[in-house]
């Protein structure tokens, strides 16, 4: 979806809440598709493993034929590797990313940095080469009508997962390039605790870069590896709303899409767990 | 010890490695002092518990005839509750924090700030009661010959543990008192990831407002909680003499205090794993 987007008012609320797959994992495409319209949410985010599975012309075709609307597709990125070969493969994963975007008919591609490669101290050189790579990218996409976002994980992640820690980072290189080629991601869980959330925030209004916007929770203990412990929206510390509330003051009219990571989650029936996020969205978010 | 002193040079090496007791747990207060004398290490990091356990005076004088100097004391804080009465007892408890450096003879009162109260979602609000606080202690503490020190801890921590999370942040608290009476504590480990840290070292360094320099090594997976993970020194992602040079850079002259949290360091031989920190330290960080 473009930013400029306008969704009208129904009486459930839920026009503006994209329902990010990897939350129902549980579900498969089908299961998914038929879940959201039975629940009345529209929008959707896709991961590129499970599309791919299903096939990626099919499961365009079933989300079109169930009128859903594709925000986002996760995700490209991984290329901090320093190696020829592996950028070259980086590189050519991220094209395939891209066109498959672009089949799905989302203009969002979100982009996940990669870490820090064995042995690699220079956590400043690996942000570089994230610059390189979406240089190199960005025309690719764009010709293909597909905006690239890069999306700062938190801090916890910049070891093995993504060296782009704050939303300052990702704009720093996101404003290298036209703003309707690279955009940024504003996801609750990974930015909560920056004071400079904000401001960064207003600065990527300002300039037209917020690209997509997900939501979740922060909730401890976190688990070991760090990755499926993200909060039900409600059971956390993150003023949800009011987060929301700054991506709308800095002009952002796009989906609002609750990506939740989390083991509980996945363990219940998932239309029970999707009533669940419509009811905690009307409430704490919207 | 002060920012000021300096520490001649000898054949070991070792003379501003500072050993932070949690390192070796394992350690009784007794077994700490004669290990660090057998090694050559001349200088330690301890915590209230064990102290208190073993009795401050006692400890006090274990620690002088022993030739040991105290770097620093873990650790006051855990003031971000609201209510009133929680409010004033972790004020008396961080006066007693404060008279325990004292009587221990370290001028550094590590102060850990404490998280988010259970169903607040007001972090801002959280990091200025942590100021609050520090009004009130900052005389009580000048008094008696001890600096308080604001702890930045890595924002995996901010809901559960300490809402200060960059130097940043702690400085703008710190920078509200007179210098010789709060300063910042530089940890590697939390401060690893934040492009803005050499910025915030150099304004650190110009304010005087160095009053601790940590070292720990980040290490992934994480542990379930995120508390007992930390990574021996040269076997993570962290470019630890770069900080050393740093701090040096801004100035300040103390000691190098080693903190690692892990419960695989806690499961070996105490005198091994200080051998080994010795011989990391010299490699790594010196």
């Amino acid at each position: 979806m473009s930013e400029e987007a306008t969704y009208p008012e129904r009486p459930g609320g839920l026009e503006r809440l994209s329902l990010n797959q990897e939350t129902l994992k549980q579900w498969s495409l089908p299961e998914l598709a038929a879940g959201c319209v039975a629940m009345g949410v529209t929008r959707v985010g896709l991961w590129r493993a499970p599309v791919q599975e299903y096939g990626v012309e099919r499961a365009a075709a079933l989300m079109r034929d169930s009128g859903l609307d594709v925000t986002s597709l996760c995700r490209g990125g991984f290329f901090t590797m320093s190696d020829p070969k592996s950028r070259a493969a980086a590189l050519d994963d991220n094209r395939a990313a891209i066109d498959e975007a672009a089949a799905l008919g989302t203009g969002t591609l979100v982009l996940v940095s990669g870490g820090l490669p064995g042995g690699d101290r220079d956590i400043g050189a690996a942000r570089e080469r994230v610059a390189e790579a979406i240089a190199v990218l960005a025309p690719y996409a764009s010709e293909r009508g597909v905006r690239l976002a890069i999306e700062p994980l938190h801090p916890m992640y910049a070891s093995d997962r993504c060296v782009i820690s704050t939303l300052g980072q990702a704009l720093d290189i996101a404003e290298r390039f036209p703003a309707d080629q690279v955009g940024v991601v504003v996801d609750t869980y990974h930015l909560w605790w920056d004071d400079r959330a904000p401001t960064q925030i207003a600065r990527a209004g300002v300039g037209g870069r917020i690209a997509c916007f997900q939501v979740a929770d922060w909730v401890t203990p976190l688990p070991e590896g760090v990755l499926l412990g993200r909060g039900q929206l409600g059971d956390g510390c993150v003023d949800l709303r009011r987060f929301r509330e700054q991506v709308d003051a800095a002009g952002y009219r796009g989906a609002v899409e609750v990506e939740i990571f989390s083991s509980a989650l996945w363990a219940r029936d998932g239309a029970e767990v999707l009533a669940e996020i419509a009811e905690r969205y009307r409430r704490h978010v919207r």
